[in-house]
């Protein structure tokens, strides 16, 4: 085990109805004015903005709202609330939705807490030194957002999708209330399980020994998520299996699987470059790289693949040839996520890709070749090569 | 799954050397003058106090000190470190040491931050509005006080021994160096991990469904203390062994497992009364009692017990019969006791209780009648009285 630090300071308040206490957990936070962010959909449909924003009132504090939000959130957007905040004096950001909503909510606190361009956190030119704080209202269970320290923001100058991560933006609070996701299409749904699965198996793909604990933990995340992945499929309104996939989301994110472990990442980095070249859903995209991402790195270490068969697939395991377990476990993944309607290559997601963009793919991925990626096999802009056209 | 909040806010710097961040932590949460808390023994003869204030010189910040907390920390002591602070002008508190430590720094928190008796809250008559900020190098893996809400303090006035949990008391940072815990006495590796299997104990045996998640991370908890507690009896300075250990200690007691879950934690506080009468070492009374507590308990779910044989201990289920399962599951758990040199009633503490001392023992723990106990089965003061004289 290595030397870690571990940091999740979100409270999380969870179950049935907790979205009407938004008003007092932004004053207990002593938010004064809010800035009340969210999508297009559905959070104004279903009436919940409504019903924060009352929730807001009864507590007295006064807010403006910013609505509009994309999946893999905007630049652009961001930049516009960083000058709405401005001018109302905001001193909380309030974000009702998923990831990309409170990514959005976090790119605003890092503009509004920090001199100059935002952008130069995203594109690692320099660090922010604070962040206005962030609540969240959760409405979809995928990107563990709500608890972790990482936001992922969309330049549209390029397309350029980059991620920052600092300990300032951790939400000071995220409401939970389960039964808000019960209204999300099966297939954003599924997206959503995908990444949760991910998070763990990002961090549990690693290279790091003598983990029993923390393996442990992960291995109950990912047995949960794609037993309850399964019953969604089947009940999108089942109560327990969108409690025990919210709560997954989060634990799944928030540092708690890879405390001593190096982790690996290489499957999100990989699909980061599709999502922001083709808006694809992140947890498809997902899906539809980590088979290829599996066996172009299973050999430097079957046992692991072999451990993930046995302890979270319930395989059996072939000792003497642990590679073969590893191959049947990727197989095994990949028939869950076809199974949960996911893809399992790039052109199950309407995408024919040339080999001309899967250089640029591949390029863009690795900075021109400024940067590796993955801690379990460590890959260069070759490798993501291979990737990228073992995964069409 | 029950409606919950989550809050752990502490931040964890786990590994070799972290005890040389002391100073810089304290500076991150802004304190300027330090009380130094910390026991009698080892942590002192081991130069640990020592490093930890040159670490605070190093940083500039200024400090007193005040040692001697006994296991079962002394409220007499607490009230001299409340006095000793307000004149010093003292405004963090650096507790170096187990539970004890960290517990009777809680203490002095509460004590320093608001008006009026401290024992006022550990004898539920008021409710604390703060505490003073309280950071703790961990040198015993058990109690977990160092990311819990809770403190435990003994008021030699009638030997009462109370806890009190609120938010305000937890930790800002947590220091844990597994190496700092190579040298404690056999007896007290094991009874802290007996200590620390039972917070995961205490939330798993829960009357609540639907928590395969939760069920899941205790089970690899538990897992993971009783195969590691085995190794450190055979070798006590396994570093992997310490360090597994140590982070259960915080997992197992910071709210993870039990959320959405109805507590039992009967057995803490049949035990509680015990070693305020007795003095016992915790971990070593929990273990006198539990299997006594399971015993008169099991009847109630059965199937829980079978859960517990089968995901934990690799037991065989017999699900015709799982009151069959869970006897020997108690049984089994015993064992594991016996195997780290444990008792498993009390007479093996050197106790021979006679039926006054059980009447005076149920009389306290159930507050003259005052309260019941446990979540798993709810416990009069008759339940009492008899689990006490199973466990003699």
């Amino acid at each position: 085990m290595n030397n870690f630090q571990y940091f999740a300071p979100t409270k999380v308040v969870f179950g049935k109805g907790t979205e009407n206490e938004a008003g007092s957990l932004v004053r207990e936070q002593g938010g004064t004015k809010v800035l009340v962010h969210f999508g297009s959909g559905s959070a104004v449909k279903s009436g919940l903005v409504d019903r924060v924003c009352r929730s807001l009132e009864e507590a007295g504090i006064a807010y403006v709202t910013l609505g509009g939000v994309k999946p893999n959130p905007r630049l652009s957007l961001a930049r516009e609330g960083i000058e709405l905040c401005r001018k109302e004096g905001v001193d909380f950001l309030l974000a009702i939705g998923g990831g990309s909503v409170i990514d959005s909510a976090k790119c605003i606190g890092y503009g509004l807490a920090n001199d100059g361009d935002v952008w130069d956190f995203y594109s690692k030119k320099r660090q922010a030194k604070a962040c206005i704080p962030v609540g969240a209202i959760l409405t979809i269970a995928a990107a563990g957002s709500e608890m972790s320290d990482s936001s992922v923001i969309t330049n549209e100058e390029g397309w350029i999708k980059r991620g920052y991560s600092s300990d300032y933006c951790r939400c000071k609070f995220a409401v939970m209330n389960p039964e808000l996701t019960y209204t999300l299409p099966d297939y954003q749904t599924a997206s959503g399980c995908v990444d949760i699965l991910m998070h763990t198996l990002e961090r549990y793909f690693s290279p790091t020994e003598d983990s029993m604990l923390v393996d442990g933990i992960a291995e109950a995340m990912m047995k949960t998520v794609i037993h309850y992945a399964k019953v969604l499929a089947e009940n999108p309104t089942d109560y327990n299996a969108r409690a025990q996939i919210m709560w997954a989301g989060s634990l799944s994110h928030n540092g708690l699987t890879g405390c001593g472990l190096v982790r690996d990442f290489a499957s999100h980095q990989l699909e980061h470059e599709l999502s922001a070249m083709f808006d694809v859903a992140h947890g498809a995209g997902l899906a539809a790289v980590w088979g290829s991402w599996a066996r172009y790195v299973y050999m430097e270490k079957p046992q692991r693949f072999a451990q993930y068969a046995a302890n979270v697939l319930g395989l059996q395991v072939d000792y003497s040839h642990p590679e073969r377990t590893a191959l049947e476990a990727i197989k095994e993944t990949e028939s869950f996520f076809q199974s949960i309607h996911m893809p399992t290559s790039i052109h199950e997601m309407g995408i024919d890709l040339t080999e001309e963009q899967i250089q640029e793919l591949a390029r863009k991925c690795s900075d021109n070749d400024g940067r590796t990626i993955g801690g379990f096999k460590v890959l260069n802009r070759e490798d993501m090569v291979q990737i990228y056209r073992m995964a069409k």
